[in-house]
């Protein structure tokens, strides 16, 4: 397994009820109790994906109030947009090549409407 | 295991040896022997890696030529931008924390310097 920081966010983001956790977090802080609501899940289960998310830095856990209320940490979130960043050209050139063909596309239905 | 598309991806990315065959495969296409080069690694766990890549839909092997050239298929990385943007203001926010936190330490250091 590795253990480089950012494997260990892709990873931690890898599963669909962590990031299900991590949208909740973005109305506001919210207790284990509150978070485990809206899933079929038993509360050790959710304190499972807790630590995993805890131990990525996506989130951080007070340790002031007896609830011990749970909220969102971007840090290792932008590190994932800048590391994707570098490939954007890639995404921008597909969707221009789709754009292109989708234009020609247009262009000889035009045509053909002329000659009709 | 999920199977939910983004967690496929997510999960792919998370190893530093694929995110590094992504790298490479940013100078253009190349062939598993070439991808192996850098890497002390057997062609056979090269290969293992570019399965998972091949499987989440972040690279593509030619079926033409008979060395089969991987190439980066960026639509994926695409998706996992979009799903960030969602958390784009919890970074950007904790920036401009730091921010008014430096720009404070600043004004204080003036008003001494102005003080002394």
């Amino acid at each position: 397994m590795s253990t480089d920081r950012l494997s260990v966010t892709l990873a931690a983001l890898a599963d669909p009820t962590r990031r299900a956790i991590l949208a909740q977090l973005r109305q506001g802080e919210a207790s284990v109790t509150e978070l485990a609501q809206p899933f079929e899940m038993s509360l050790p289960a959710i304190s499972k994906h807790l630590k995993v998310l805890e131990r990525a830095g996506l989130i951080e856990r007070s340790r002031e109030a007896q609830w011990r209320p749970c909220q969102i940490k971007a840090e290792p979130l932008k590190e994932v947009a800048d590391w994707l960043e570098q490939y954007r050209q890639f995404w921008e050139e597909s969707f221009d090549r789709l754009d292109d063909y989708l234009q020609q596309l247009q262009a000889e239905e035009n045509q053909q409407d002329t000659e009709n």
